[in-house]
C-alpha cells in the first residue's frame, strides 16, 4: 500500500473534531481503505458478499454433525433469504451472492444464484487429492472474476462467505499443511460434533496430509490435494479484490484457510484484508498471525456463511464515514488541544 | 430478569438453522433483550443516544489537555451533526439528543438539543464536594425522566454518551473510592495529556478523596461528592431505563462511572445494561468487573461521546434481527444436527 496515501489519510483524520487516535481501530480501517482504493474519499454503499458454497468428499469419512445433504438445504435457504447470513447482510445494508462452486446438486437457475459449477464436490481427501490441479485452478479464476465483475459494477467493498458440510477439516488440512502444527492440535469440534466424530476428524487430516504430501512451497498443490472447492473460490476472491483495489472482508475459518491460500500465492494480499472476527476454531488465529491480520469482533460466533464479514463490513464502513463525515477544528469552530 | 422468558428465546434461536450456539454472543444479545422487553419478538428500529454534556471545575487544576471552552463548542458540533457521534448514530440509524445538563454557557434553544441545566458546571472537587447532594439528585432525575420519555415514544433501545471537558478526572475519582484502588494506577491520560498534567490530575483526585472523604456505602455522597453532571445524568438514565423494561446501552468509561452509581445504588440494573466497549482507560475494566458486564467491541476506541455505543447498539440489534428474521429449520426445509 501507498505510504503517502496512508499518511494523507491520517492527516484528514487528525483535523477532525476529536483528540488525535481517540477512533482507535475506525482511523485505521479509513486509513487502509484510503490506501487500497487510492481515494481520499472512499465511496461506501455497495457492498457484496460472496457466499461460496461446495460439497466435500471426506465428509463420508464421518467428520461432521450435518448429512451433506445439507449444503443444497442451505443454498436454497440462503436464496429464500432465511439464513443468518442474509439476517446480517440485510442489516449491514450488503448483498449476498450464493456461488455454487461444488454442490453436489443442480440447482435450477435463479435470482442470486450464480451457477459455476467447477465439479460436484472435491473427492475424499483423506484416501487422495480432492481435486486436480485443474480443477483448483478453475475454481481461483472462478472467485477472480466475480472480484472483478464485482468491481465493474462499483462495489466499495466485498466479503467472502462460504457453506459446505465437513469443510472445517480442508481448512484445518491446510493449516496444519502450512503451520506444520499437528491435527490434533489445530482441530476444533466444527458445527458441533462429539468425541468420536472429533477422532475420525483427526484421523482423517492425519490420513490425507501423508497420503498427499502437500508441497508447501506450491499453494495450488495444498489446496488441490487437501482443499475445496469453495475454498478455492475464495482465495480467488482475495487475489482478484488485492488485484483491483477493492477492500476485501474475510469471513471466519474457512475463509480465512481460503485467504492464506492466496497470501501464500502473494504475500502483499494480505494488506487488502480485513479480518471479520476471532472464531473459536483454534487454528484461525495460527492463520491469522500467519498473514498479520488482526480480526475486527469477537463475538465468538462459529457460523460462517460470511456472518461475521457482514457485521465487520459495517465497522470498516463506519470507519469511512468517519473520515468523510466528520467535522474539522476549523469548519466546527472547536479549538485543538495543547498537546 | 425473567428465567422463563431467557428460556424461550433460547429455545427460538436454537430452532433457527445453524449450529447450537454458533452465532455466539448475537445470541445473548437476543435472549437478554427479549427477558428485558418482556417480548419474544423485540422491536427494533427506534434507537436514542443521550448525550448529557457537563462542565467541571476541577479543570481549573490543569487536569486536560483541552480548556474548557472546548465543551460547549462541542455541544454546537453535536447539534450541527459533524461529531463523532452524530456520524456514528447515522451509520446505526441511531439518533442523538444533546443533553445540556451543565454546561458553563447559554445555549439558545434549538431542535436536537435538551436544556435541563441543573448548574452551570460543578465546583473543583480537589477542594470540596463537586455538587450538593440536591444537584445530584436533580441530575439523576432528568436522566430517568428522559429515558422514561423515551420509552413512551416507541424507543426500542437507549444508550449513554457524554461531553465535559475534564470529565475523566471525575470518573476515576468514582471508580477510586469505590474500589480502593490508589488514582495512581487507575488514572489514565484522558484526551492525551502529558506526564506533567497526569500528575495533576492524579493529584486532583488524590486530594478531591481526601477532603471530601465520600461514603462508599451511599453512592449518592460520592457522585455528589467527587462526581459530575452528566455523570449523574447517565446514572438516571440507567436507572429509569431499567425500570421501565429498555436496554440500555453504556458507552465508555465515563459512562460506566455513570452506570457504576447506577447499580451501586441498585445491583439489580446490571441486567438491563450492554457495555459497548472496552476502553483503554484503565479504569474502567475495574467498573465493568464490579458490574459483571463483558464489553461488545475493542476498537481500541477513547472518544465518548456515545461513539462506542452507537456501534454496539447495531450489534445488539443484528442479535435481535437474528431472532426475528431468520428460518426455522422446518421452515427452510433444512435436516437437523445429528447430535
Amino acid at each position: 500500500l501507498d505510504d503517502e496515501l496512508l499518511d494523507a489519510a491520517q492527516a484528514k483524520l487528525d483535523n477532525k473534531t476529536k483528540p488525535l487516535g481517540s477512533l482507535g481501530r475506525l482511523e485505521d480501517f479509513a486509513r487502509r481503505v484510503v490506501a487500497i482504493t487510492g481515494s481520499l474519499a472512499p465511496e461506501t454503499g455497495k457492498k457484496i458478499i460472496f457466499t461460496f458454497a461446495g460439497d466435500h468428499g471426506v465428509v463420508e469419512e464421518g467428520v461432521s454433525a450435518f448429512p451433506k445433504e445439507v449444503t443444497p438445504q442451505m443454498v436454497l435457504n440462503f436464496l429464500r433469504g432465511g439464513a443468518g447470513v442474509n439476517v446480517l447482510a440485510r442489516h449491514a445494508g450488503a448483498e449476498v451472492r450464493v456461488v455454487d462452486i461444488g454442490v453436489d446438486y443442480d440447482f435450477a437457475p435463479q435470482p442470486g444464484l450464480i451457477i459455476r459449477k467447477i465439479a460436484p464436490g472435491t473427492k475424499n481427501l483423506s484416501i487422495g487429492p480432492a481435486m486436480t490441479r485443474a480443477e483448483a485452478i478453475a475454481a481461483i479464476e472462478v472467485g477472480i472474476e466475480l472480484a472483478r465483475s464485482a468491481k465493474e459494477e462499483g462495489a466499495a467493498m466485498i466479503a467472502t462467505g462460504e457453506m459446505g458440510i465437513g469443510n472445517t477439516t480442508p481448512s484445518s488440512a491446510i493449516i496444519a499443511a502450512f503451520s506444520g502444527i499437528s491435527p490434533r492440535e489445530l482441530t476444533h469440534r466444527g458445527t458441533g460434533i462429539d468425541d468420536a466424530a472429533l477422532d475420525r476428524k483427526v484421523s482423517a487430516i492425519e490420513r490425507g496430509l501423508k497420503v498427499n504430501a502437500p508441497d508447501v512451497a506450491d499453494p495450488l498443490d495444498v489446496l488441490a490435494k487437501v482443499g475445496g472447492l469453495e475454498i478455492a473460490g475464495i482465495a480467488g476472491l482475495v487475489l482478484g479484490g488485492a488485484a483491483c483495489r477493492l477492500p476485501v472482508v474475510v469471513d471466519g475459518f474457512i475463509s480465512t484457510a481460503g485467504a492464506l491460500i492466496a497470501c501464500e500465492l502473494n504475500p502483499d494480499v494480505g494488506q487488502y484484508l480485513f479480518a471479520a472476527h476471532h472464531s473459536v476454531e483454534i487454528g484461525h488465529r495460527v492463520m491469522l498471525e500467519r498473514m498479520k491480520l488482526e480480526p475486527i469482533l469477537d463475538l465468538k460466533m462459529r457460523l460462517g456463511e460470511g456472518t461475521g464479514a457482514a457485521l465487520a463490513m459495517g465497522l470498516i464502513e463506519a470507519g469511512v464515514k468517519i473520515l468523510k463525515e466528520m467535522a474539522s477544528f476549523e469548519e466546527a469552530g472547536v479549538t485543538q488541544s495543547n498537546t
